[in-house]
């Protein structure tokens, strides 16, 4: 279904302009010239009741007229005609129709109304809607163009392996100008602009699956659909699709001006982030970042590894670049020995180790420098090659002599993906890239780019061995506050580890139930409506006999009852003292986009002043528990610090899985869980919950 | 002295070219050509033994048929030939001498004993030397052309507020290129190389001193003078010289790089960040960011506060921008109330809060869209305006209706710093600049420059406020290793608070000490053989009576002399348990470059498992202090979580200030002195450290 729309939307064999003009800079002539200069193959009908043709083409009065129903209808009609245009587009039994008019739902409650006017005219047929407040869409391969958007003005962009996704369509059009300029070809392009109907996550879910698509820029502020968007990203991640987002809204200041701009719900900026991370999808923080790493998904051949080879022909720039490496994850690997002395004695005052310094000699003599070179490529097995050429290249002679020795020394390099940087014009540029060079001027930046392309390798690699989570079962939680002997129960049989505990109830003698559970022993108040027991004195710790319980457990009733005189208790709650191990704290709640999320951190100062946590949506399996519990900054406390044994991380990750399964399969029920604190044992000892606290379906 | 050096060395009024080369690409040809092309109004005077002209100018055989002492001698012969230049120059009465060669100290044991010939030879009467392996001089402004970098090949750079000092030849080539392709003019250039005489911090200090000077692009890989290297940077926050550094050697492999490539002691990375942070260097990452930075200090006027108005006409670039504000530090104040109603008049569909979104329709009606931001700068107060264009200048047409619209509406805003970003043809940018706009591609790289200067404007500031760290008195530290006790009386002397506390020796009974002392108490053993009294059995806390006191002193010398048969034992030492207060530590260690160094963190997890430590050099003061503490993060725990009081921040600040003082001023006499822990009380009750080791100087 989704498949035959986007066909019709992105891959029509025809098309209606209605409001087609006879100005190219108008909004309903730019598409027509667009079609007309493109070479566009298919069918063109411009609707227009006032004119026989309309920029040399034969127009039509009306819908109505069209001697067939066009693929796809380009709306170029003021909102207030914008319903009834929709009405004869699912009329004439059109399958999709983008509507560029702004003046819908982003521009208050009058445009609100129309839009949902316009979308139950559209869904009275089959009838799809891209937008309103769009820029289109665009196939560069078809030579499709459905936009009016500016930036085809003069210049077309070719085809070719980055395809673009974006809500908005002036930042659409920015970084596919940045595409052009760059070099890089783009295939696709959509803009969703409010998303009355078809939105990003359809559109993306769409794009991921073209052979031809390497590489999506997405840009969103917000999603509506959490499953298509989910599926949208599996689908990317097992057809090898990196996907670059700019998601917007980091900040308060910028979430606030999210809402007020579209009519999105932003979701929790730190949920979505949390998403991303999950599926693999590379975060980036600016524009610029997701145009350096689109070039070298697009240009690098196969990631086999991150292993990187510097050569540069002055020490300041290799260390720069080395500092660089490091920070992004990359293996600045030493030269094997041997090498070494066979690079010395090409070069004696080289320095031959990574970064390999040829130092400014090595281009007095080209042919050996390129000697050079290959032995360091052949010898150092590296899977980067990165040559630092500064501003040497910006002379054509220069230049020219260069790029033969480089293409030289690395033509039998085949399995390593051979990077320069260097401040160039732009054709001696594209002279290097021909050679099959990725050339990025600023050393920070390729670095950077590398090492993302390295990460978003990883993460392809580690969805392919993944299962999928398994769903939990269905466990009936009451639709009322419990207390904490309930929730413990209803979590026990979610796999929720917990200490042995008796309940006692109000008027019951816990001597019995006490011997049970052994000495030390703890008593807390077991009470619906006291959340916060301590505050209430109804935590009692270091019992050592029964007798010691009894009392306690009078004394508890006594100052509960006189603190919190209109709770009902149900009884005390004994269980054994715990004492050692890490404290943790586990939570979930269901946030509104993407519904049921595991939190998790490390207890104490990290939660408290580090803000130490993270989060995935459920459900999520043990190997995705264990990559997010290494996630947090305390970690290494996990591992093990001064001398203490390393925590039973496998028991946590199991927990976290095994939760966020039972809360997959159960959200309907319940707001939120906590799970505070949590103990993890040494290795092998497991982990046990030592609170729990369920809020239901409010 | 240095003054006239560098004065001589950049603004030479006559210089001599020894090994001057007819061909004007060889390294004795191409500053000969430089200065002849230039418009160099000062004497040139060339010296070649073959020829009596060289490219058409009188040549001379030798040094000391030149007609007098030139200011500067550039030397453009081998390393071989180098020594007997240099001892030619001192003859003559020559004041500097650039020695471009390499081949000396980085080149091996060879090269390093040419070197120190060369540098004797000059010692012998007053001349300073400038490399070896260096590219020399400019000085923009008068023309003078000192050097053989490729980079002024066919263009020569333009004077301006910029200034550039690297020890590399090849970064300050690659990173002039790059201000000139920003239209950034560089004033004054200088490359150190290998530094045998004349460092990196010498120049600095000169060219901070330069009227003309607004920023400082600064590159090293390590510092050789302490003292020189502060005063340039306390020259450069007195005179408002903006210092933007890229100092390599960040990463391990970078720092060993970094020392296998020059002579240089690297220094450790850290203390060198500490210096850059405590004298108010910004330290660049990217060299990309140094060019962005020096661009907005350049054509930024005052800094007077933080506030950013943001105006866009698309809604998702605002957001964006807000985002990166927030990370910047900037304040994306909304409009006051009044202003949002007067705005919503001019353009209902807007949303006037901030970022200020007039929406791609504002661009139909330019008069109204230049009364829209007219408003917005008046009413809003703004510090910095961002106005958004994307991809619209693009248009050269559209781009000077939209400048011109632009400039109208913003030509009162004289208080007001204006930035745009776009993306346009370079001509199309001169022209928005040329109207006083700062104009940047990418938003996030604006943002991030603005957020620079307002830090650079702040720590100027908070400079000039700053008292100067007073020298402490000189204190005697014995020679050899010193018990707790001892320890601690020095330090006491020094200001750092201890308890009360009182030395018992091996042979007296403790009773008496330990009722002076009061209950309960700790004993800790006395020995300067065993710094880590824990192990050994060395330490008992909770001592309640002079009875327990005895028996503990009994016990603890029995063990320890069990545990540690050879160390010699003292005593012990008695003093009052101290519970509560926040636990930190303090250290002192002598930095090979930098000298005494201040180290601060949190105890527990903060140090062990986060690494949440840092750094100052000795000596500072209060203030300093204080930054100093506010910037681990954990810092919050001072300023009191939940529910705790905050603590004795100024206590500490006093303590650590104290120390610092005590610190250089006793820097011979020690290696390393640890204060762990020191426990901060709760603000008023002050701070008490509760154990110290000094170890003395090797």
């Amino acid at each position: 279904m989704t498949h035959s729309v986007l066909n019709a939307l992105l891959n029509p064999d025809s098309v209606a302009l209605i409001g087609a003009s006879d100005h190219p800079a108008r909004i309903g002539g730019r598409p027509l010239r667009y079609l007309m200069t493109s070479g566009y193959q298919g069918e063109i009908f411009p609707v227009n009741p006032n004119r026989e043709h309309v920029q040399g083409v034969r127009a039509y009065p009306d819908l109505a007229s069209l001697p067939k129903a066009a693929d796809v209808a380009l709306l170029a009609v003021p909102a207030s005609a914008t319903v009834q245009a929709v009405r004869d587009c699912a009329e004439k039994g059109i399958q999709t129709a983008i509507v560029f008019s702004a003046g819908f739902a982003e521009a208050g409650d009058e445009g609100k109304i129309m839009q949902q006017q316009m979308l139950d005219a559209a869904k009275e047929t089959k009838l799809r809607l891209l937008g309103p407040n769009c820029l289109g869409v665009f196939n560069a391969y078809k030579k499709f163009y459905g936009t009016f958007s500016t930036v085809l003005d003069g210049h077309f962009i070719e085809p070719g392996a980055v395809s673009i996704v974006s809500q908005s369509g002036a930042y659409g059009s920015h970084i596919a100008h940045l595409c052009r300029k760059r070099g890089l070809g783009v295939g696709y392009w959509v803009t969703t602009g409010n998303e009355c109907d078809i939105d990003m996550a359809e559109a993306l879910g769409w794009v991921v699956e073209q052979p031809e698509v390497k590489v999506v820029l997405a840009y969103a502020e917000g999603i509506r659909h959490r499953d298509r968007f989910i599926a949208a990203l599996e689908k990317a991640q097992q057809n090898g699709v990196s996907i670059i987002f700019m998601k917007v809204g980091r900040s308060a200041v910028g979430a606030q001006a999210a809402s007020s701009h579209t009519a999105a719900l932003a979701g929790s900026d730190t949920v979505f982030d949390a998403v991303l991370r999950q599926y693999g999808v590379y975060r980036a923080k600016t524009t610029a970042e997701q145009i350096d790493i689109a070039y070298a998904v697009t240009r690098a051949g196969q990631v086999t590894g991150n292993r990187l080879g510097i050569f540069t022909l002055s020490g300041g720039f290799g260390i720069q670049m080395a500092d660089d490496a490091e920070a992004a994850g990359l293996d600045v690997a030493p030269m094997p020995e041997a090498a070494q002395d066979e690079l010395r004695q090409l070069l004696p005052y080289a320095s031959p180790v990574n970064p390999v310094d040829a130092t400014a000699q090595a281009v007095t003599d080209l042919p050996m420098m390129t000697a050079f070179i290959r032995a360091m490529i052949e010898k150092g097995q590296y899977h980067f090659f990165a040559g630092i050429l500064g501003s040497g290249p910006s002379s054509p002679t220069f230049a020219d002599a260069l790029c033969q020795a480089l293409d030289e020394a690395t033509e039998n390099a085949t399995s390593c993906i051979k990077c320069l940087t260097m401040s160039a014009p732009v054709d001696i540029i594209r002279n290097y890239e021909d050679k099959g060079f990725l050339v990025y001027e600023d050393g920070a930046a390729l670095i950077h780019a590398l090492g993302a392309i390295v990460q978003l390798k990883q993460w392809q690699e580690a969805a392919k061995d993944q299962l999928k989570a398994s769903s939990g079962s269905t466990i009936a939680i009451p639709q009322r506050m419990m207390n904490e002997h309930e929730a413990k129960h209803i979590l026990g049989q979610a796999g929720v580890p917990f200490p042995a505990e008796e309940f006692v109830d109000v008027m019951q003698d816990p001597a019995q139930a006490a011997n049970r559970i052994g000495y030390p022993q703890v008593m807390k108040i077991a009470s619906a409506d006291l959340p916060h027991k301590t505050e209430v004195g109804g935590v009692k710790l270091h019992l050592n006999s029964a007798e010691e319980v009894r009392q306690a457990k009078q004394d508890m009733l006594d100052r509960v009852r006189q603190l919190a005189p209109d709770a009902h208790i149900d009884g005390v709650i004994l269980s054994p003292m715990i004492s050692g191990g890490i404290e943790t704290i586990v939570g979930v709640f269901n946030d509104d986009t993407f519904g049921p999320v595991v939190m998790f951190g490390l207890g104490g100062v990290f939660v408290e002043v580090l803000k130490d946590i993270t989060f995935r949506i459920a459900p999520f399996n043990h190997q995705e528990a264990y990559r997010m519990i290494m996630e947090i900054k305390g970690s290494a406390m996990l591992e093990g610090v001064r001398g203490e044994l390393p925590a039973d991380i496998d028991a946590l990750a199991n927990m976290l899985a095994d939760l966020s399964q039972f809360a997959a399969s159960n959200a309907h029920q319940f707001e939120s869980i906590d799970l505070n604190p949590v103990i993890v044992r040494p290795k092998g000892k497991g982990v046990v919950a030592l609170d729990a606290l369920i809020i239901p379906k409010k």
